[in-house]
């Protein structure tokens, strides 16, 4: 049993990896802002903001802090200057961590912080080049390169969870899920421009999951957390169309000049092999699961 | 006349600036936690790595933010986890600063930013690749590129200036130039390894003139911060021997095989065409005057 300390444990991804670190048997306790997720776990009222935690940490001694807490206001965390604040607050938090001797740091970052300038439809190795388009990804890229150098240099063990296209309850209603389950669910039709984008999407649950497993690993360094089964979006509206009972029509338009990259995609050898994380359920099944929740 | 708020003005590299603002004419204010740099300076007291200063900025409303304190102890920065307290208290200020309606920050880089593993003879132009090999680096790039971000969606005018390698009074006594003249002066030998090394040596009264015109400029962007006349350390040795007096005798030894760049030079151009600075004094005369004020 591991100790963990988990931050935006009541976050869209923090919810199912605390449910993963309790169904994997760890003793988890969740500091931050937000409501206790939940009454297995013990609740330690928080702003990351305002201190660094030492106090928190003296007294818990955790064996792993699990870091998710970020700012990520739907639509606007692109741009957001909170992205600074969430920089200055990870290094302070990572810095108190290392001085009350917690052994092991576990970040979490984005697909976002990949060059996907370049041979977009090549699937990303955590040791890829890197270079962000938007605030967001370089407050991100920034922020794993410092604690990857500090904690290497410093002992205790560090890994960084780059996230790919997680999907699932709880999301913004703007989301491209949520809104095609929705128009399943009520009726009417949606224009989709994105059809033929090709990402790695993966249901909140899973991503919980490969969290969870990767906090309470020996792992370090970045590891990708994917499906490893991407889809086109054009696949992923047929599916949610063939789902029963679907109501809405999806119409396919098409997509203003961009620069969305075509694919993003990620190598998940590191998940699979080192984690040992084994592949989730099929897309199906996990929007059914969805539409059904949502029901 | 502008009015400019100094951080780190008291230091190696504050001083000659706030001489050199104080000298243009301008309205000079110091913050932190050093000594007042002197009577014609308002100084305010003040921890940066305990606050964001908004308080400060509100009642001072300065024209300039230039922003020069960092965790510099010598031997020890390159990899001292401080280097993460300068990162999350540099992008808390300029949070502050944006919020207060201050119209320019510049802040201070290094030429250990740039990607000298390629090409070192080539001076680096302010576009060039920038990489890491020490935490010093990576919290510098890091700074700089959030901090160009933010400040590029918000308006308000953003320089970082690159410094070289700087030499002068009150630099640490085993710095290279120091105990060149300090063994000019008392005599006995003095084993040299670096002799063909290249560098871009610049005396910090000519970074103060630059950092100052940096400030009060309405140049954008990265700048190199340079002498633009490089010299071999065999070159720096040899003028400081011809030096009128010089009791001291500096002996050549082979380096050991080791990772230092052979070469680090700048291009000069946005220096002295758009910010304007002129070259500055030859080598031999800032050494002559700097073993006259040590003397």
């Amino acid at each position: 049993m591991t100790r963990v300390l988990v931050t935006g444990g009541s976050g869209f991804l923090g919810r199912p990896t605390v449910a993963a670190l309790l169904a994997q048997g760890h003793e988890v306790h969740v500091a931050g802002r937000g409501p206790s997720p939940g009454k297995d776990v013990a609740h330690h009222p928080f702003d990351l903001l305002g201190g660094d935690g030492a106090g928190l940490l003296a007294a818990l001694r955790p064996d792993v802090i699990l870091h998710l807490a970020w700012f990520v206001e739907h639509g606007r965390f692109w741009e957001a200057p909170e992205n600074l604040d969430w920089v200055a607050a990870t290094l302070r938090l990572a810095r108190a961590s290392d001085a009350a001797g917690v052994a092991r740091f576990v970040g979490i970052g984005t697909c976002m912080e990949y060059d996907w300038s370049v041979e977009p439809g090549r699937p990303r190795r955590e040791a890829d080049a890197l270079t962000a388009t938007q605030l967001y990804g370089e407050a991100k890229i920034a922020t794993y390169r410092l604690l990857a150098r500090f904690f290497a240099a410093d002992g205790p063990g560090f890994a960084w969870a780059r996230v790919f296209h997680p999907y699932g309850p709880g999301e913004p209603q703007a989301k491209l899920v949520t809104s095609l389950l929705r128009t399943a669910r009520e009726g009417g039709d949606l224009e989709i421009r994105s059809g033929p984008l090709v990402r790695d999407f993966i249901a909140a649950e899973d991503v919980g999951t490969a969290l969870a497993a990767l906090a309470t690993s020996r792992v370090t360094g970045a590891v990708n957390i994917a499906s490893g089964a991407p889809s086109s979006v054009r696949r992923l509206v047929e599916t949610v169309q063939a789902l029963p009972g679907c109501r809405g029509r999806f119409l396919f338009r098409d997509a203003p000049a961009g620069s969305e990259p075509p694919a993003m995609t990620a190598d998940v050898t590191r998940l699979r092999e080192e984690v040992g994380v084994p592949p989730p359920p099929p897309l199906a099944r996990r929007l059914q699961e969805m539409a059904e929740a949502l029901a």
